[in-house]
């Protein structure tokens, strides 16, 4: 299809098709768009694009995303945030699903994935040490396992509970509720979500 | 969120929701992809984007899209192209669905749209002079209408057909055959695919 569009346009398909789920057809509208929609708007993408990996690292303790010129994660150095309660997530992005509810005022530790021996991630590959450590200079009362609700982030919850009972460290620790989702009919929750809301039932 | 994620990844976020059907979700899926990957991929993305309008032009005769150092479309200056023979399309990508199935050997004709009073496009936005032009100077025997089988797409070819009639121009208007898909079963049919298929039916 060499000669059928602009080496300039297909070069921009074959790119934005490198996008996760995007296929050949998606990459084609979004390149059409950004075509036919003012140049600037190309131009403050790749602007973007081009700053995104300069301007973001690690945070050394929580391992949430921070700006490149900031030495912690406010969500650790605020004083109003509890650093004896440490909430465990897969990924950085699931902080922002957990600040969004405004529940939550302890800390974040960020694994960095989650236990996966078909993708090759063993619990070395997992900030799990640094969580470790935390847990007795923090003087941590309770950990929150917030990993996902797949095989996966079950696995890691396992794991970390055994690791952290063998560590011979005596703190709490919790997970989030399994159970069904506001707005979700019973008819169409799955089995074992039914399963995890009757185990997981509560009183009035 | 300001203070969640870091501005570099939020400003990426942002532009990559500009695209078409993109919401806030997917481009924090975009944005969070690009930041694992290798910085490379970003900055191939961001130098395909840079590049994208200046290396497109459309083409002068057919407003289909060439390289911005191409005369005219390398599908008009093929002399194995069947001048005498214009496919007419709404927009540049309709040529490359119509390429991939070999069977077009005529040239095309991009109308730049197609007349819609809901989104402000009249047919004086169209490319249709052009087109006109193109009818006398090629001596064109057949013109077939490809627009969308959409209301706009219809109206556009309801207009063409009038238009060239009125401009006494004899040559033979043809529209792309409506009817069932391949592979789609008859229940799962349309009611106004089914009549357009009962009109166009064939004898074996």
């Amino acid at each position: 299809m060499s000669q059928l569009l602009p080496s300039a346009l297909v070069d921009a398909i074959d790119e934005l098709g490198r996008l996760p789920g995007v296929g050949a057809r998606t990459a084609e509208r979004y390149a059409y768009f950004l075509l036919r929609a003012d140049k600037r708007i190309s131009e403050e993408l790749a602007d973007a694009l081009l700053k995104l990996h300069s301007g973001v690292k690690s945070c050394p303790v929580t391992f949430a995303l921070i700006d490149a010129d900031e030495e912690v994660s406010v969500l650790y150095s605020d004083s109003a945030r509890d650093k004896t309660l440490i909430a465990v997530v897969e990924e950085p992005l699931d902080i922002v699903a957990l600040e969004r509810t405004g529940q939550f005022h302890g800390t974040y530790h960020v694994l960095g994935g989650a236990i996966s021996p078909i993708d090759g991630v063993g619990p070395e590959q997992l900030h799990i040490p640094e969580l470790l450590e935390r847990l007795t200079r923090d003087n941590v009362q309770e950990v929150i396992i917030a990993t996902n609700a797949s095989v996966e982030g079950e696995s890691t919850a396992l794991f970390l509970q055994r690791h952290i009972l063998d560590a011979g460290i005596d703190i709490k620790l919790t997970r989030l509720a399994r159970g069904i989702p506001v707005g979700v009919d019973l008819e169409y929750a799955g089995q074992i979500t039914l399963t995890h809301a009757l185990e997981g039932r509560r009183a009035f």
